[in-house]
């Protein structure tokens, strides 16, 4: 059920088999099978994540291209509720191991907040990552073009920019490199820095040799209509017109709350094994925490992979289930 | 474009860089992403699958619980027939490598067949499993039935017979181990043999500890009532009354036309690794042919994994995209 500040001192002295921190993809398919598993879980979501802003969900099958992020979302809400699993509106602020069971710390309400605490035998990690995006004085502005045609994901949306003329907003020199792997889709890139990075000979000849201008004035503003970016304007007041844009500038990982667990990482990913198990036998991790492609449809797999890998655990753990009332006569 | 007989001569000096062997979730899913990739796929589907028999896909995110597996598939023809993939209705006979390049031979038709070449650089195996099923001497009576409450998947389905008398059929004594899992579920087992398979004094103590009656009589026949069946008639005229029923007889895998390769198998399935990527450097195997849970969700992930690592192969191996005619002026 939908738990919320009114109604959550019900389960807080229950002891859920699982405890889901991020309802994307990842967290609700693990809801959907564990639930279908008959363990119950709590999902706990703190709103917005990268899946929320997705306009369309060009790639995963059985949904048509236009369908939004945010209406996968609704659907597996619907669903897990469906299937009896509980959901509530929080921000993770701890998990705590307590040796048999993980005690998990959220903060519930904007404001008034208040400060329950949950257990579960086991946690899935799935909170996932939100992308960095250029800073500029009216975020909004920015807002307005975010996840439209000023894209986030090259192997999502590489496809929507096939030969069209592409900004590419950059935070690190290395960032640059990714226009060499978005020349697949298209030749015609201009990198932005906007004067904050330090870009070497080495890699300004490597643009020279490509054809790529490398644009180092600060940015105003995008500009455009309805969503559709159709250039940047420079502090200079030059405007280099543009078709769409990627955004390059790396990704915050929603995993402070994980910081006080002993955990392997390879630089901001969890280290897993191939059932999305972390170094920590009773944590899971899943979606874009973990290493490897960070994609709806990877996403929803983990969560499948996790919530069996819990469930074998747990039934393995358990006595077998006999059948006290033989409705069919004695056994041969 | 949907090929046929009538057009398909148009594609056979083409040099795909992908053949997806099987249109069911795994192939489609890889279908998409290809041609994101901007890389040319034909995609042979041999019909009826074993997605195709799924009456409610229950688990897969973004679907509606009661969403047929043959949506899935409608809905994933028609994504990658938008993208530009070809579609083809066929069957594989044989996948031959001829170095640089794999020719798939593709039988069309079921009436004056013909037998037409593809090429492809690489090959995607997604033509999967499909479970055995009772034998009886009216199968028609048996497909009123599978698929509906009578399952043949215990993660798909298990949830759907939790605390129902369930039957399990089994063809060997190995698969009786199944009601040990099946257990988690409900207790009410009761496990048919038809006769077919020779009991070890084990394994039935085994089965007598836990209260399941094991029923060696041949079956005459399912009985119920639209498509919900409600027991099994015996050759000896007894009737078991049933809520529901687990086949575990094993499943014919689709994949004679690799039998030429030399291949890395484990049991019945293609060993790959992290990618899907078989011991052939070029060939890749998604879904239920590999090692893994036999999910939807695994098949669709495991599409986007070999797309994405046959993408950046191709990628990796091209000539980089220079801008020729630069539109902003001189690069600084």
């Amino acid at each position: 059920m939908k738990l919320s500040k009114h109604n959550l001192d019900q389960r807080l002295e229950h002891e859920y088999d699982v405890i889901i921190v991020g309802g994307g993809a990842g967290g609700l398919s693990a809801a959907i099978y564990l639930q279908r598993y008959r363990l119950s879980c709590l999902v706990i979501e703190k709103g917005k994540g990268r899946s929320f802003w997705m306009q369309e969900l060009r790639n995963y099958l059985g949904l048509s291209p236009e369908t939004p992020g945010r209406d996968l979302l609704k659907q597996g809400q619907d669903h897990i509720l469906e299937l009896g699993a509980d959901y509530l509106r929080g921000f993770v602020e701890e998990v705590r191991d307590e040796g048999e069971a993980f005690a998990v710390k959220v903060k519930v309400g904007r404001q008034d907040s208040i400060y329950p605490v949950f257990r579960a035998k086991y946690v899935i990690a799935a909170s996932g990552i939100i992308d960095h995006l250029p800073h500029l004085d009216h975020m909004q502005n920015v807002y307005d073009y975010a996840g439209y045609n000023l894209h986030v994901c090259l192997i999502c949306d590489g496809y929507e920019m096939a030969d069209k003329r592409c900004g590419l907003f950059v935070g690190s020199e290395g960032a640059i490199n990714t226009a060499f792997v978005l020349n697949w889709f298209t030749p015609y890139i201009t990198v932005f820095t906007a004067g904050q990075v330090s870009v070497g000979e080495e890699m300004r000849q490597k643009l020279r040799d490509h054809g790529y201008p490398l644009v180092e004035t600060p940015i105003k503003q995008f500009v455009g209509h309805h969503h559709e970016m159709t250039g940047v304007e420079l502090t200079d007041g030059d405007i280099v017109p543009l078709d769409t844009g990627l955004v390059a500038m790396g990704s915050h990982y929603h995993n402070e709350y994980l910081k006080s667990l002993d955990l392997d990482w390879k630089g901001g990913n969890l280290v897993t094994d191939s059932m999305c198990r972390t170094s920590h036998p009773r944590l899971f991790a899943v979606g874009d925490l973990k290493e490897g492609l960070n994609q709806v449809s990877i996403a929803v797999a983990d969560g499948t992979l996790a919530a069996t890998a819990i469930w074998r655990e747990i039934r393995r753990n358990s006595a077998p289930r006999r059948w006290e009332d033989n409705l069919i006569g004695a056994v041969p």
